[in-house]
């Protein structure tokens, strides 16, 4: 018998469970398969950028996680000083400031694993099978554009190992098949993807020559530095990136001169041992001292650089994660973009499903992620060169590397690093036909036409609480009307406003449908002083709720808190108050319209295009 | 047979948690016994105090009860203008801004204890059996002074009902007796408790003729700060504060002059409905309108205040929280109160059991507390006069209170109903032999014997993350030696922190062994830029940890951080850089003593006084 779902996963890893996630909010029959049998224990990744944060912060567990980790301040360089001896020569902060309320942080891959699946664990729409692989894929080419269809056939295989952490059911060794109809379809399911082989998309670019080892340990040491992220350049024996863990964990990623094979040969992975890594690691950081007595994973990899050449088949299946890029993973971004992508697909595909939004927006997935992994590869390349290059001696010497280029790639790195910098071009989903130029450019902060709507505090009306703008960015599928009304107090923005507050009321229009139906949620941030006005001097869409109580969280003022200060909002994100301006966010928080207060017509052109 | 425990704690209600949750900390055998076979669900004690959450804080489960309360940030004031139409006058900070990283926050008094109970779940000595209650109570004095005896022998009988919560074991109506052999006994059986009537003390003190009417409502309104805390004097119907609650409940205390009894009477509680308390808030509200669907909650109270004439029996028999003190509820003071109670002597009594303390320590109890008692009750006294008082209509209108006067009142009532102002004053454990004036004055957080360590940033000289010195102070048990090191660059600041130092290592030394024994933690605050020192520059006996590794979190800077600004740590303590200072603070955080930094000699005379 076949089961039709919505929507197959296959992967459970950090990919496939951000999906997942998306899949829990919106509710859509889902499952998720991975051929493990448990989630990963230790090692592998550990980075998280500062929009990753924000984005675990959305789905309302992203504290738990920030507590848990280990926020990383400070970058220190260390590089050989005349006499070849390694000197502390620089040290900046590791997440440049303002770029976000989080600090970029490094945490187990787990225990961010184990967060996701008790979020996902309640809605019972989604459904966790381990130890199960996917093992035939048919595609019904004649129902591709039908709704109501299943056009993907998918039979799964229960591997022959027992399932050991309570997910997805009792033990089984049968290695019994089932078959499963879906309407969609993602591959999460890493470097070796089956679903990208199945569908014959290639991944293109090449290994480096470079190779390296990774140990997870408890160190003792005399190297003063060893709870910054560091960058040891040691004069001839490689180099070594410091990155402090949790729990006291510290993991180096360490270069391995001896291991480079020849020019386009894979080495051969079992030269390494913890002791021949840890040797060289010892051989780089000399005079100072260090050892161990409990190392917790340790690895050996080879650099390399690969993108695939397609990242979706028909719009009804998709790939997302290492089965479309692969890196370096010494600037913590394999899983951050991993997660990334599938947070960008997955929203558009369950508001099809749900028949809120168009089908034509599923073609942006491929657009706006696959120009993300092509500069990652692009960073990458760059970043691993300058890293495993030897440090020049002094300006004559050409094979070497400058260390003051190097930090000065790594600073401007920081800012690609951070996931803040990505900005979606104009597509169907990023509107510039509004007037994008409402909000002035700031450096850091502002608001931008296809970037990611940034947090800053403001002051609820109703309570004179501060609030992070960002906390009423949920991940809850919502689409958010953004309206800066600017001094409210001076009759020509209460106008415009008052215009724009008629609009939402308008029996028939289309704005009031979204609102009443739950998709679209206007919030208001005026830049009057708060005690001179009352809440119920705003239009009634910005407090009224269905059931005839008031939402006193949608409006804030850009004030003075009692005990966190001004958050300085319309400042930071180049609003003129005078003039104010409109901002409509995707639901995961990326600006797809701005425009004029009143630009009514504008924002239905917009959204009417997307939503049904 | 009899069970020999450690600790028998009478009543599962805040008090007897916080006091079940040093018990676990310190790990005493100890049963916990509450007649009631649930905890409340809903209504009764909802506020928070500032000091309240420090400490949950220092317990780490601050962050979760925080968030999920409402924090209050505003106090609004309603009185009648010269047409007798209530008009907001005024608005005020309703926690006084610098006086604690937290706000006073209110979230059902269910809500806590949850979290107190998940915290003693995992340590086995601590064992909460639901639906029992005490039967009998033995004293042998003979053995009061051997401190390997039991001295006190309770009859526990289990009461007729089953158990519902899963906690304290099966189903169980028999109504068997079983008897403890204790070492100590805590009464925090509230109000009415039996442990007090046992030990024949006595409550003194009266009830006020006061009546209020209590609701927990989800309301409908017009009237503009439902959101804010408001004092409300209508003209002549009488006051209502509003409590916004979390979950979008707003709590509303009602005066119900209708029901005022004759003097020295009790008022019949039977007059109270929830219709006509509601009737009296809607007459104190007009011309606003209120209106509401759900009521969770509500009661009627005569305001009264009597004080318990002794705390303790023989320094082995304790009584805590509502046993010994109750007043009005409308300031939040009762939990907060009644756990600031058994948080002050479960530490005391459980490094007594634990052979670390001297028994001399546990009469503080007593004292400390009692003057805490007398000070909350002579403040209710006052406050709850403001609040039942009509508003005078002019100058000459003697019989009414001035609105002015009022909120003077409450703005000074602030200052002591966050909990911060506590001072306890010169004993054992309260030492102002060292030089207590090595602190200037601050207004409010400031360092001052006798009172609680206030929280500063800081800057981890390790990984210069940005952290706050009061997380630093848990509620783990150990001792404290906070030592302010001054400008560490300058040699007669070093020379001053070696000398420390040196004594910190002395084979022979208490201080050492203290330290040795994880009963006292060194921590330093140095006010040198960060980057002009190493840690290791520093005494090892600031990071050396048993293991051979390091603790990388015990030396701070007083300086700038990435992210988060400079905490200016040393300025808001009033601790001059050149001289520096020594604190020494109690498992509580109490600061027992202040002194020079290298005044070994003062620490280890007041120290060895205490410990053993």
């Amino acid at each position: 018998m076949v089961e039709n779902i919505d929507l197959l996963i296959v992967g459970a890893g950090p990919a496939g469970l951000m999906a997942a996630a998306w899949a829990a909010v919106y509710g859509i029959k889902t499952k998720v398969v991975d051929k493990r049998t448990t989630k990963i224990e230790k090692g592998h990744a550990d980075g998280l950028q500062s929009r990753t944060i924000e984005i675990l912060h959305s789905f309302g567990f992203g504290d738990g996680i920030y507590k848990e980790a280990n926020r990383l301040q400070e970058v220190c360089f260390w590089n050989p000083d005349g006499n070849g001896v390694i000197r502390r020569t620089d040290r900046i902060a590791d997440t440049i400031p303002k770029i976000s309320r989080f600090q970029q942080s490094v945490i187990h891959q787990g225990r961010i694993e184990q967060y996701f699946l008790e979020f996902v664990q309640h809605p019972p729409e989604v459904c966790i099978d381990r130890g199960v692989e996917p093992a035939g894929l048919e595609i019904d080419k004649s129902l591709i554009a039908n709704e109501d269809a299943y056009p993907i056939t998918v039979t799964l295989k229960r591997g022959k190992e027992a399932l050991v952490d309570g997910i997805g059911g009792a033990e089984d060794d049968s290695g019994e098949e089932s078959v499963v109809g879906c309407k969609y379809m993602i591959g999460c399911d890493g470097a070796h993807s089956w679903v990208r082989e199945k569908l014959g998309i290639m991944m293109e670019g090449a290994q480096t020559e470079s190779v390296w080892g990774v140990m997870d340990i408890l160190p003792i040491t005399d190297f003063p530095d060893i709870r910054s992220r560091c960058t040891i350049h040691s004069a001839s024996a490689g180099t070594i990136m410091v990155i402090p863990r949790e729990r006291g964990l510290v993991r180096l990623y360490i270069q391995l001169a001896h291991l480079t094979p020849a020019r386009g040969e894979r080495f051969d992975k079992s030269n390494g041992s913890p002791e021949t890594i840890f040797a060289a690691a010892k051989r780089i950081m000399a005079p100072y001292d260090i050892s161990y007595n409990y190392c917790e994973w340790w690895t050996v990899y080879q650099v390399g650089q690969r993108v695939a050449n397609a990242f979706a088949k028909y719009d009804r299946i998709f790939l997302a994660g290492d089965a479309v890029h692969t890196h370096s993973p010494k600037a913590g971004q394999g899983m951050n973009v991993s997660m990334h992508d599938s947070y960008n697909l997955v929203w558009k595909i369950a508001s099809v499903i749900k028949r809120k939004a168009r089908p034509l927006i599923l073609s942006t997935y491929a657009t706006e992620r696959r120009a993300v992994a092509l500069q990652l590869i692009e960073f990458d390349r760059r970043f691993s060169r300058m890293f495993s290059g030897r440090p020049a001696k002094d300006i004559a010497d050409e094979a070497g590397i400058s260390m003051e280029e190097f930090k000065r790639t790594f600073e401007k790195g920081n800012i690609f690093t951070s996931g803040i910098s990505v900005k979606y071009g104009t597509n169907v989903l990023v509107d510039s036909m509004g007037k994008p130029e409402v909000a002035f450019r700031m450096p850091f902060g502002g608001l931008q036409l296809g970037m990611r709507f940034p947090s800053s505090q403001v002051a609820c009306q109703a309570d004179a609480t501060p609030i992070q703008l960002g906390d009423a960015l949920k991940s809850d599928g919502l689409w958010r009307l953004i309206v800066f009304a600017g001094e409210v107090t001076q009759p020509l923005a209460k106008e415009r406003l008052d215009r724009l507050g008629d609009a939402l009321l308008q029996p028939h229009s289309f704005l009031r449908r979204l609102q009443q139906e739950v998709t679209l949620e206007p919030v208001l941030v005026h830049a009057s002083s708060r005690q001179s006005v009352e809440l119920f001097d705003f239009p009634k869409a910005f407090y009224s709720k269905k059931d005839g109580q008031y939402d006193y969280y949608r409006v804030f003022a850009d004030d003075a808190t009692y005990h966190h200060g001004h958050g300085n909002a319309y400042s930071n994100y180049g609003v003129d108050k005078e003039s104010g301006c409109a901002v409509l966010t995707r639901p995961d928080q990326y600006i797809g319209w701005m425009g004029e207060v009143d630009d009514v017509k504008g924002m239905e052109r917009y959204l009417s295009a997307i939503l049904r």
